[in-house]
């Protein structure tokens, strides 16, 4: 087999370029952030200039009915379903110039080095640009994968609206991306979504390729705890039904057991209130975030079930009463063993040097969504300090190219195959 | 010694008629709550009704420049510096019928019983209402008695203002209740106050009397932890800063520290906030309050000592971040021996049977600061389930007659003594 290469220097300057339409000047960071939200001004220009970029290689342009962007490149036998790759151009309110844009940018740059190169794949290729993937302006996120995929009504979603009350619906309106289909819906082959990683795991293995086999389950709660509260002078410690109290053993806790039960475990209490609280009050209530995730669905269970003993046990304990509710959940996501295996195929041709490291994402990705109606699997690069939806987030361009070249080959292995 | 009694009867009834003035009915409260914040209408309300029940059997009435009220009732040698007891009359915005109310009641039940008996004491027995103890309306807390030991300048105190803009001296003014003084400030022998424990320790001994030998010393502090926020999916648990797992760690230690240091030992986290938090993303900064109490200077010392040194080795075991602020501090406050041995006395000889326990009030009074300008000691009486501030508070009619009787017998002894 062939091993293409991508050109590093036209993907980074064309990532830098996109970049540059909400770009932010931040001290501290390498290139500046990026501050683009979906279905804005700004993302019709990048948007724009993206289109642009892949028409001037002779792609086809595609767009459905919540404005998803499918820009095909034709294959020797356009009957057939084509591969898919791409990621998001939108951002968070202060993001980075990295996360889903690069996604984009790396999809479009594999089809510039095929067509630079005259070659020909027996399959279509198409790289997708998923509308809203942030969920920073109109909610859910993943908003436009997840129409594709038949998790969301197309209805509903048209009807949500950002904080000022403008629908989405009507933002696709006004920026004319919405509903231009030349054709039928041509299904999809595979989907390949290369992405930045967001966390600290590849830097710490000091890797620079991540084959992200999954997408960690997840289920959110909320915990209220009730004791009683009491004058922080005339109550002796013994006689004291601090909430607080019990909470902090359950927070040791439960971060203990995430950090035992596997590798792929997460235990997260990212918010915690004291209603009323004061100084010299013994808290007698305090309310928290549980965020629970795993990467199979039994484990998941499991910790869930770990999780509840403890804080029952706890509360037993310390007298205290317990309510916990389940605000949201997504089961696991266990990506395609044929996509995985073009990927592997791909990260060995090219970087037969390196090893790289299999990993379950974290994080949710548009690729969650798109496995539920294609063959999926995703492929990661380090973030520098393991930093994303933040200003300084950066991955370098030699990084940025070798995740390319992986990209450009596994799509290369997919899109000629029957 | 003769045993003097009060009229149990009596008492009660003029608690409950005071508290009529902004009382409030509440579901699950025996006798209903009491609004009524210093300075108020009601305040003046509750004010001349008491003038008036002292004048009735034939006190004089002093005001001093804060606007405490001295009801003098005149001994064998007038010369001689008053016995003082007494309280305050404001409330909490949701307070109780009891917390201050019962002080000042019991010394005017006091001077009603030495009336009715036709008895005289060597020196004049003074009954002093103290001006906004609750800090409620203006702060700091126990004002009144702290221009009159001057650990207040009275132009500062004068000038405070409410949260509606109005300042204390223009309340004292319009409400006449302000230097209406006929001599000379006569001094002051001794000061017995006699309040409810507004905490469970006498009611989980199962004793009606306590000795109050001090107030505990207290110090307050804010703790800032900062460690690192990341995404709460992609991050494994090891490789994570999350300051809030730390902060559960010190909560845990510090509460343990607190309850083997000394029986007096307090410790309370009251107040804990995450800036900027969200479910889904591990804090990346904690800010949490800490107070601190003790009985004696060197135990404060230590305890803080030992508070510290957990902070600080968590933080490093953790590698977080750690400010310490100190933001407000008041010594422990010895009561004075000869007051004490004339409560003890009254205990001994007016209840033989009864156990009284000697304790440290964990809450602050105007006791504390009448106590650096005279010699001072403290009575209490149960709370039921602990509870003050607090429209639930409430003391058995038994109970506040026996503490009456005590206050009674001490002033007695202290007022026939040279």
């Amino acid at each position: 087999m062939t091993v293409e290469k991508c050109n590093r220097e036209r993907l980074w300057d064309s990532i830098m370029e996109i970049g540059q339409i909400g770009h932010a000047e931040v001290a501290g960071s390498k290139v500046g952030g990026c501050h683009r939200l979906a279905l804005t001004d700004k993302d019709k220009q990048a948007r724009d200039l993206f289109v642009g970029w892949a028409k001037d290689i002779g792609c086809s342009l595609r767009v459905d009915a919540i404005g998803n962007l499918f820009l095909r490149r034709d294959g020797i036998d356009n009957s057939l379903a084509p591969v898919m790759t791409g990621s998001h151009l939108d951002t968070q309110p202060t993001g980075g110039k990295f996360d889903g844009v690069y996604g984009c940018l790396a999809g479009l740059e594999s089809l510039r080095c095929l067509s630079e190169n005259n070659i020909q794949t027996l399959r279509p290729i198409e790289v997708v640009v998923w509308t809203n993937e942030e969920g920073a302006r109109f909610k859910p996120a993943m908003l436009g994968s997840g129409v594709y995929a038949n998790v969301f009504k197309l209805e509903d979603i048209l009807a949500t609206k950002d904080a000022q009350g403008i629908s989405l619906g009507s933002e696709l309106e006004r920026l004319g991306y919405q509903d231009l289909m030349s054709k039928e819906d041509p299904g999809c082959h595979q989907y390949y979504e290369l992405h930045i990683e967001q966390g600290p795991v590849l830097e710490a293995l000091g890797t620079d390729l991540g084959v992200v086999a999954g997408v960690l389950g997840m289920r959110w709660y909320n915990v209220e705890v009730v004791g009683r509260s009491c004058h922080a002078g005339p109550s002796p410690m013994e006689l004291r039904n601090d909430a607080l109290v019990g909470v902090a053993e359950m927070i040791t806790e439960l971060t203990n057991i995430a950090g035992q039960h596997s590798k792929d475990s997460r235990c997260t209490i990212g918010e915690l209130t004291i209603p009323n609280s004061s100084t010299n009050v013994s808290p007698g209530k305090v309310c928290f975030s549980l965020d629970l995730r795993e990467g199979k669905l039994a484990e998941l269970d499991e910790l869930q079930t770990k999780a509840f003993e403890t804080i029952h046990r706890i509360a037993f304990h310390h007298n205290l009463e317990i309510d916990i509710k389940e605000t949201w959940s997504l089961p696991p996501c266990p990506f395609d063993e044929a996509c995985l295996a073009n990927i592997k195929q791909a990260c060995q041709t090219s970087y037969p040097q390196d090893k790289a490291h299999q990993l379950i994402s974290g994080a949710g990705h548009d690729a969650v969504y798109v496995s539920r109606v294609a063959p999926t699997a995703m492929i990661f690069v380090p973030s520098e300090d393991g930093l994303s939806h933040n200003e300084k987030e950066y991955t370098s361009p030699e990084q940025l190219e070798k995740g390319c070249n992986v990209l450009l080959n596994a799509l290369i292995l997919s899109a000629n195959s029957k």
